[in-house]
């Protein structure tokens, strides 16, 4: 890493094992962006915890797990930085005071906030964390700004309104307080499909159990390649099918190298004359081509090498972000010399 | 103090000078509780920032300033710890992990926070830290609690629906996370009549400038006295006067340390026969009684002094409170072997 990289944040809610959706929207870029970019990947543990507060042993198994997930694809530790959310404190007492600095009618009105809590059934229930977490999350970005250049944070468009958000408090706060401390974040879209779960109805989700996950077992990727939703009127070979809305093809668009083979059997299975068993048994081959070596790197790594590896990014991004939060205390005059 | 005393913790925000009404209130009393509880004194800047966040100077130059008066007016560093609320960030990371435990809408109902929403005229307006500070007061109080009793909190009867919501939080925590790692709160209810400002409308407060300040200079404390709000309707001496609703004899039922005497000029002063005067006089001279020597304690301190008090105090507290969040952390699982 050299020192003039940009900087860049990321990271995953460890609140289940990262799966293929996982892989084609955002992991497989990580693996470009360690080469380009100072990366901080940050493990949410924190931010799982605003709607697992009451598990948390999965939380903090899927601190591990997720981690495994990373060093598996091939995030390189020598390339980016692993970090765990919650030992960061000071990432907690920055959202503290950034909560001054936003209202709550403005929290509601988050689109993103919104959908969620209508997703997860939230109404009088939502609690003043869940409620706030778009305040931590400026925290976790800002705290790794430096007036060299933008926090680069890639995101999907859902996401956007979070950027969004995290960049008016910046405005906010450069506007009360001296010093221009914080830069505002620079948005990264995501121009990667979202992956759709086997069964078709909905994006692959480790909630909905409708995804393949990166340490699944070979029979287990092969169970669900060959339960995956198809076209339910192609009965006969000789029927033709529908390319649309077919998960095979859908699976075999995002992973499989041989793009020119794949619009050849789309035009068969169009024309009819191509069965369901072949396409699934070559998605198969695909998949396993791809998790074999991630399955292989997974159960090779302990969780004691593991927690090495996240003790010494979690060490690196606290030094950082303890100097940023010295300027912001500094900034907003909470600071009295200590010796 | 003796291991075995009984915790107690209580403070004030830093957001103007303390007054006789805080003298009245909590600061006597506070004289006596520092010779029979481990006593925590907090000094509340994070609190005030809530609704004081952009003037951060003046939070800064009042933290230094109620030090002061603190210790002008008797609490003995040996005695108690005096601490910046903002230089024990555990308190806001602790604070921040209670957000999960509350709803909006219970936050919204609690009484305490209405009211003050209400008084300054906040609706659409109010901020995320504001709506959250008895989450933060929560975090304060319980982060001083030991296995061995409950922390001691004196509050004011307005303050008593913070403390049931401190208490909820302890509950739905210790039924969440195993070991009883949190205690329940204690509340102390002050007897001390909530004293006036001198404009006799309102109680004494800073922002009503009706307040006698306790670092007040002779001259002033004079003028005020004699600004003081009686009976408009008691003109000649010889009038009836009337004691209801009368500053300066509210002031001496609160600060005269002969209250026989007192009692005998009310029977005269509502008989008619006894002027304000003369009464004024003697206010004056019981108040610049009890504020000379406060004042040049006042006056004789440093700066650096007072720092040097704080810094230690702070340094103290925070050690307790570390170690508090280190069961925190062990019991939500956020807590990762860092050796």
């Amino acid at each position: 890493m050299a020192l003039s990289q940009p900087v860049l944040l990321t990271g995953d809610r460890p609140s289940g094992p990262l799966h293929l959706g996982h892989y084609a929207g955002s992991l497989k870029s990580r693996l470009c962006m360690q080469e380009d970019y100072d990366a901080y990947i940050m493990i949410a543990d924190a931010q799982a915890l605003t709607d697992h507060f009451e598990s948390p042993e999965t939380v903090q198994r899927f601190v591990i797990e997720v981690a495994k997930d990373y060093l598996a694809v091939g995030l390189d530790p020598e390339k980016c930085t692993l970090f765990i959310q919650s030992q960061v404190p000071e990432l907690a007492e920055l959202a503290f005071y950034y909560m001054n600095l936003v209202t709550v009618s403005r929290l509601e009105r988050n689109p993103t906030v919104k959908a969620e809590m209508h997703q997860k059934g939230m109404g009088d229930t939502v609690t003043a964390g869940f409620l706030c977490y778009p305040i931590s999350q400026a925290a976790d970005i800002t705290a790794f700004g430096t007036p060299g250049g933008p926090v680069h944070v890639p995101v999907g468009d859902d996401q956007v309104p979070m950027i969004e958000q995290t960049n008016e408090i910046v405005r906010r706060f450069n506007r009360i307080y001296p010093g221009n401390v914080l830069q505002e974040a620079q948005v990264h879209l995501s121009n990667a499909p979202r992956l759709m779960g086997i069964d078709g109805q909905n994006k692959a989700s480790k909630s909905l159990k409708n995804a393949i996950s990166l340490g699944d077992d070979e029979s287990v990727v092969y169970d669900k390649v060959f339960a995956m939703y198809t076209d339910p009127n192609h009965i006969h070979v000789t029927d033709p099918g529908q390319v649309e809305g077919n998960m095979v093809f859908h699976y075999l668009d995002a992973f499989d190298p041989d793009v020119d083979e794949v619009q050849r059997l789309k035009t068969q299975y169009t024309q009819g004359g191509l069965g369901d068993v072949p396409l699934k048994k070559r998605l198969f081959h695909v998949l396993n081509t791809l998790l074999t070596p991630i399955r292989q790197k997974r159960n090779s790594l302990t969780d004691g090498q593991v927690l090495n590896v996240l003790r010494a990014g979690t060490k690196k991004a606290r030094d950082r972000v303890q100097n940023k939060m010295r300027q912001v205390r500094q900034a907003m005059k909470i600071h009295y010399s200590t010796d």
